[in-house]
């Protein structure tokens, strides 16, 4: 099941997507980063910090799930039309290890484009020591959304 | 279909919970305050900041989405035995409606406890001029840890 | 959070629904029956057959969730146009409690209709010895599908 | 992201996973097939019929979905004990395309599997005119259950 190429209807898609992801303040609190934008697949780094820790001093679950859906949100926008802006309709996340590591990397990519509905996928994998550890996967629905001034990438 | 009354086994279950979510730094970073702790019942509150924005300017879903997920975990946790952690196995949240409003009211609730697995479920309401709107809702599964040093309320 | 009160479109929203209901064979081989037809609401009952089983004798868990998929499917219909049809665009269905008893009540509700999407909920319910059960609880993302021929009402 | 290579505890497991599939009377009456039986992963048919359709003439995609929950519950069952049952905990299915061909492929993987929690992926594909194509996927959370007669394989 490798992932299905993908061809970007907007040849300007990275700058389109690097510029968004800045603007997120949400990610910026969180100290994630866009390492990687192709068309259909993008990877963000979140680095581990205390600030993002849930009660037992693992990364928060819900911070990682928020960077998963930021992942399935711009792989999503890789593939729209230049004045498309992208909503999360829902996306179900299942946790595999606690988040534990030096830092975390997410791998967002589409599973199948439509012209209204996208289906995107995400893994997070956490790094320590040198080595890498599935700790969630996420499946999300993604909303292609033209013609509204307040939704765009 | 009003959610079932329960009973806490732990009768110090929201000393327990208030320490736990204070121990979450992730909450106090995203400005999330606990407002109500009752057997199987929790609310949070969570001000609306710029800091937590996605590119639109409304609060990020995921930042919902983790909000969520700690109600659902800590409804969970009144109801667990006072040596008892709680871990997120999964959720899975719809979006209704942007994450636009002063502030956001979470509500999270317990469906059914058991001995391994509890489920939990959770709503968000934007409040604005007034009024409360949903824009979000989870289901979550949620185990109970004993026995483990690392996972403890 | 008792249910709101959804006025349908279609004044003739019930004869539609309950037709397209005896066209779903699938529905006919369960042996499914729809009970009562509301707007935003309906009740589907299933009553116990080996034919329906898993390898333990219960219900199978699939079979539960593809009542709960129809009783979705089926509320989201009773508020849309005349001329509309629904698809499923997905589902998450979590297990309480295994799937005993001499039959089965499915109670799918709308949470919120908007255009496009409608968030609907449903709850399977067993009855055994004149008690209910909870058994499992689904959320559920349903499209309005109009101009399409192939996919009415 | 290809699929760890998993090793079953029993080796007898290909036998076990086909007598628990034989028995399950709603995969008969569904008329699916299982086809391959490998640690970690089993394949399922399911041929087209009309008795298994919706109101638009298409596969019901609660029956899919139902094939998925099994698919997902068997790849599971290969890499638990000889004397494990598996329950399914929750699922979640996104549906890519209507359930429109000669027949449908399912094929189930595990993606982790811990000691009392597996986390498995199923996708489903249609076959028409000598052509596959994605209709439906799902990711399942199944639980090991041990040391209870009502529930083995």
């Amino acid at each position: 099941m490798s992932p299905p190429a993908f061809v970007a209807q907007d040849p300007d898609f990275e700058r389109r997507v690097r510029d968004s992801f800045g603007r997120q303040q949400a990610m910026v609190l969180l100290g994630a980063q866009m390492e990687r934008v192709a068309p259909g697949e993008v990877e963000i780094l979140l680095p581990y910090s205390p600030r993002i820790g849930q009660q037992h001093g693992f990364v928060h679950g819900g911070m990682i799930g928020a960077v998963l859906d930021t992942a399935c949100g711009f792989a999503s926008l890789t593939l729209m039309p230049a004045d498309a802006g992208v909503l999360t309709v829902e996306y179900k996340v299942n946790f595999l290890a606690p988040g534990i590591g030096e830092r975390f990397r997410m791998i967002g990519r589409v599973r199948k484009a439509g012209r209204t509905i996208t289906l995107a996928e995400a893994d997070a994998f956490s790094q320590r020591d040198g080595r890498e550890k599935l700790v969630a996967t996420m499946t999300a629905t993604m909303m292609t959304i033209t013609g509204r001034d307040d939704v765009r990438s």
